[in-house]
């Protein structure tokens, strides 16, 4: 179990540094700019949520699995442009296995830190989307979490179910694969049926 | 008067959520955005400064009544927007006294921690703006207190005074109040009479 | 020697405190904007980079030395913007210099706290090119050193070398001058023959 954890872990850093580098190529970045967008997208939540425990340095930043598997998405990106396209689908569900992992993850080890729920959760939720925050604040636009798309709200009920676990509610053994599984879950039906958050109705305003 | 401090940080932060909410809403964020708005406003400088100081966790972050605060906005904002927006004069008097209160709170909170006077005074501003800048920057325009109007500088002026206090310079049990008086002045006083600060002149440039 | 250091460090801060202090005139923004941008360009890697050390307070914020370079900054860009924008061109190199210098220090900094190789190097090029980033982002646009020009490589490569002196591989009392005159070097010359980075084809996107 131990070991197909630390393959989701390892495979959804992948992915997501995947999906930084395309942005970078998209606005066109250079090599360097296509480097930091991976690399902040892959690792950039998690090193929120440290800073937010105390606990540095940053775990990500120290870590070289990670750093290589945002070298080899910049290498896939650059040399094999075409077969990483083709594999976009895919590669949403990778990603949405990565957003739970990383979700549950993140609120156990904050948990363990504090002892917060409330706080926990919080963290798991920004350790799963904070990486993607910050890569689209840094190609000046609105993060797209924010404004539409079921992603982070997923993410908030993977980080919620993995608390219960933590917390002793369940079984911490099943909590983690309970959390991943409903988040995973949560954001491929939402992506294949298009189900959105509620926009607030905007009368009064402008 | 502990009791009355209470009322207006609670209040105080209230309003930041309030301002918060507003935005995302107009920029038609779904009801994850806006909360993440809400939240970033109210308790976005406090994080900033904890973590400058080294206080982890933010205790922003784990305070639940400020939670309460951010998940009333929401609710006003969605189920009672006309209500809101006739109270918009009266919100920008409690804004203003939040920002008194936020920038002495943490300017006191920075000198326990460094007794560092320009430090001190700078952290005390960082607990007042902060949140706004990081709002606006979500959005993905330029802080607005960066371009016009007096509100940082209310900030720093609070912050200054507070710090006299809690150096020693002036009685303590007076300072939080002349700090939270003078700020709350300055800003309703640059309203009223639409003063600005200075922008300095560009004759070489562009 | 340290005399000389001492010179980069403070001349480079204000140099980059210059820099910020143009955009925010540029920008139209008031004078407390200008001071935030000029400050935040000269202090805020090194900021960054001691939060992820947990170094708190961060240096750049208790420094006094820093205050009245960015305050010089802004006095100059006010009352002499001809005179300012004369010397642009040796601004260049000191900006280079400074780049180097705060690689390297940041670096060597970072390696002294944590012994690890690869964030030490991330940390000294994030103290090296974190302002200007920042700067950027608050002026809304996306940083400038992610899509053009040899600048935060220039930095990586100083950052690389210093680390080789501080774990021992080359005498440390040379790596620190070896990392600034690389550092400086490769900027210099990218600027004077106009080189770029590649940027990666695209050409399966958009």
């Amino acid at each position: 179990m131990t070991v197909l954890l630390h393959f989701i872990d390892v495979f959804g850093t992948f992915v997501f540094a995947l999906s930084g580098a395309t942005v970078g190529v998209r606005h066109r970045f250079d090599l360097f700019g296509v480097f930091v967008l991976a690399f902040v997208t892959a690792v950039g939540g998690g090193c929120v949520r440290d800073l937010c425990l105390g606990a540095t340095p940053p775990a990500g930043l120290i870590n070289v699995e990670y750093l290589v598997c945002v070298i080899i998405a910049i290498m896939l990106i650059t040399f094999f442009q075409k077969i990483v396209f083709s594999f976009e689908k895919p590669a949403l569900f990778f990603d949405a296995l990565g957003l739970g992992f990383f979700a549950a993850f993140g609120a156990n080890k904050a948990y363990v830190h504090t002892h917060e729920i409330f706080f926990s959760i919080l963290m798991g939720c920004i350790s799963a989307v904070g990486g993607g925050c910050i890569r689209d604040i840094l190609t000046g636009r609105s993060p797209v979490i924010l404004t539409k798309e079921i992603y982070a709200s997923a993410a908030l009920i993977g980080a919620g179910i993995q608390i219960l676990g933590s917390s002793g509610v369940i079984p911490p053994q099943y909590s983690i694969w309970l959390a991943i599984g409903s988040c995973t879950a949560i954001r491929m039906v939402s992506l294949r049926y298009n189900i959105t958050l509620k926009t607030i109705t905007n009368k009064y305003l402008d």
